[in-house]
């Protein structure tokens, strides 16, 4: 990105929101690319910098974005920002939002981006796994105004898999008249590393609480490790994934991914717990029950494993834990925190197409949203 | 694609090369999308037709190709086919070239659609892996004529794993800035059938021209077996993604994929045999040797398979026989004919990003054209 040798008619108008993990990330890899991108609008949460020259020798020097932030008193306010870009759309340019927080207010505020037919990239889960009216209008069949201008599009590779190409194969699977049958993975990486580590098929190994301290330790858990036990982000990306396959599953899901299956590994007793340190402290006094699934696993020859399973033939979409023989590729080939998703389809079958991976990490994560960026070009 | 009810503003008008396996599946997949593309001309290797109208409703039915092509008597010309894509280019419509033949001459062809600003989509290998003169030409670096309009873009993601997000993977991890270090995969169907069944890690087995006759008879190798098992095809899939890696990889293959190191498996003493027939009837008197090499493998725990290898970090571009112990992927995810491929990158370190599924056929191959064509919009 280069901000003064750039031809006007051919740049992408950028606003970026959000510039914590994955956002400064993110931003070095915009910065470094070689692709003309202008950088028109940043905010974290308290403060926001706006250029809305349309020339680009007047903005300002991207690869200072820190100190230009930093010396920025001007409060967040969504609403100029999305007028900022929806003038350059009206002046025939284009514009996109980068939304890198996982924030549910600016969740909520997409539509208006892409009335205005701004373009909104994103690895914020928030808007497309929540209730379908919101869904509908995200992808703009809720109603409301029609917009003058072409729509905006709404990109999302790496709300799954972070940089791993899931939404883009699933994508060109539907687009090309494949009929999906099933998806199942391990959608968590959280979750791999903890059964990876727990559950191998053989009887005994590490206590349940144990591995969970120990991911928390190794950085591989939120801050409070409730926020993965509860398997709701698993149900998240199973409501994304879900709703590309076909309508069906989509009246499945009324309320998003609060209407998922799904299972949590937080004990009944636990649930009001409102720290993850107490949390941790009191876990071992429930590891004697999932100790148990361990070993009825072990002597079927199996392993437990905490997945994801759309199956569209069924109607079922599901989380939680499941048994997988020693030999299968949950078991053999998985590794760290790795997650690795299954497609099964009419033209993938009997053998399915699979992408395995690590599916978190700011790097990773950057590349999947920085990916969706270059498709706009 | 409906052809009437399409706004010609938005139409890409397409011209297919081929309907063979892969081309008529392409047609059906086209003809099924919900996109606006124009079928603006269609040829095999005998006759063409072609429509230059403007206007959609005079261009013929899409779904009724197979009979307007059968009663066409016009011979194949594709300067007449570039240059009535080259005039919807210069009147602002856009316009690509799809080859679906396997064709050396028809790839040639390609540079002049591109300087035309017509863009090029093929699962055809030929171009991409060929002599480094003409791939420079086929990237725009070659010299040559300054088109007066902005260059087509070329894409090619179908040439290695069919339907398989791997070309596209590759780019996204080197646009976005990571860098790879190296690439190991299983990347021929006839291959992956062949060692999956012939080398499983135990003593003895099914004998190698035994298992080939198989793979022959159940239809997953070419007419003549020979030209997969000389390994050019996996040489030439490699030199299409060591291309993209980088440009001292590019200055590794002069010759295209006649430069890759090249195991070839066929014995030398049939190296002249013309018909595949021949070739089978004979290639038991070969068995001993490549079962002895199977019962070393099989003693160290190890299974044999036919590899391709794109090592960045020691400029190593090769395609043969390597030995994987019996817990490595290779060995226990595989199955079928399915490709794997493994990319390991700064930012997929320790562990890589995974690939799988089956690498070849038509369906999946029409897809891999099909989303090329829809990046296109
Ligand atoms: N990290 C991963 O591995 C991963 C993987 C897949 C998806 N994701 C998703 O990526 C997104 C970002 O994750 P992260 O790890 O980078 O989070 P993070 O480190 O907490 O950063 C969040 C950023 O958003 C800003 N922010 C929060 N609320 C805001 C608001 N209302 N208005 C403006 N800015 C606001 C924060 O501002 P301050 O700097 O002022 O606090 C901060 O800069 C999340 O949606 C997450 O689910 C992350
Ligand atoms: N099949 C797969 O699984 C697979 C997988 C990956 C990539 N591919 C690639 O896909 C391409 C097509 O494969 P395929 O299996 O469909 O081949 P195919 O069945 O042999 O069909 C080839 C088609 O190209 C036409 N053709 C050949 N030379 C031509 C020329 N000079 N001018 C115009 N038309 C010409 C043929 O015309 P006629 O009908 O008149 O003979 C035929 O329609 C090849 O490049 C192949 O390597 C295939």
């Amino acid at each position: 990105m280069s901000c003064p040798t750039v031809p006007i008619h051919k740049a992408l108008h950028v606003a970026v929101v959000g510039v914590g993990l994955v956002g400064k990330e993110f931003m070095s890899q915009m910065i470094a690319s070689r692709y003309p991108f202008v950088l028109t609008g940043l905010c974290n949460s308290k403060c926001m910098i706006l250029n809305r020259s349309r020339s680009d020798d007047q903005c300002f020097n991207p690869s200072r974005w820190e100190d230009a932030l930093a010396a920025s008193n001007t409060p967040v306010d969504l609403a100029i920002l999305r007028d900022a870009l929806a003038q350059f759309v009206k002046e025939g340019k284009r514009a996109v939002l980068v939304d890198n927080t996982a924030s549910e207010d600016i969740a909520l505020t997409y539509p208006q981006f892409l009335d205005a037919g701004v373009h909104v990239v994103t690895p914020n889960k928030k808007a497309f796994s929540g209730e379908q009216d919101y869904y509908l209008r995200l992808i703009g069949q809720g109603g409301g105004a029609t917009a003058p201008v072409a729509r905006g599009r709404f990109l999302n590779e790496s709300t799954v898999g972070a940089g791993l190409p899931i939404v883009s194969t699933l994508r060109d699977l539907v687009e090309t008249g494949d009929k999906i049958k099933k998806i199942e993975g391990v959608f968590s990486g959280t979750m791999s590393y903890i059964f990876n580590n727990f559950s191998t098929g053989e009887p005994g190994g590490i206590s349940f609480s144990g591995v969970v301290a120990q991911a928390k330790q190794n950085g591989y858990t939120e801050p409070n490790p409730m926020d993965d036990l509860n398997g709701a982000d698993v149900a998240r990306k199973l409501t994304i994934l879900s709703r590309m396959v076909d309508p069906l599953m989509l009246a499945l899901l009324p309320h998003g991914y609060k209407s998922v299956d799904t299972q949590s590994l937080i004990p009944l007793e636990l649930e009001s717990v409102e720290d993850g340190d107490t949390f941790i402290r009191r876990l071992p006094e429930f590891d004697a029950e999932i100790a148990k699934k361990r070993e009825e696993a072990a002597i079927e020859g199996c392993v437990l494993r905490y997945v994801g399973i759309i199956d569209v033939e069924n109607k079922v979409v599901k989380a939680g834990l499941e048994k997988y023989p020693k030999t299968h590729a949950f078991a053999t080939s998985l590794g760290g925190s790795d997650n690795i998703i299954m497609f099964h389809s009419e033209r993938y079958s009997p053998r399915p197409l699979i992408v395995q991976g690590a599916g978190a990490g700011a790097a990773v994560t950057a590349m999947g949203v920085m990916s969706d960026l270059l498709k706009l070009l």
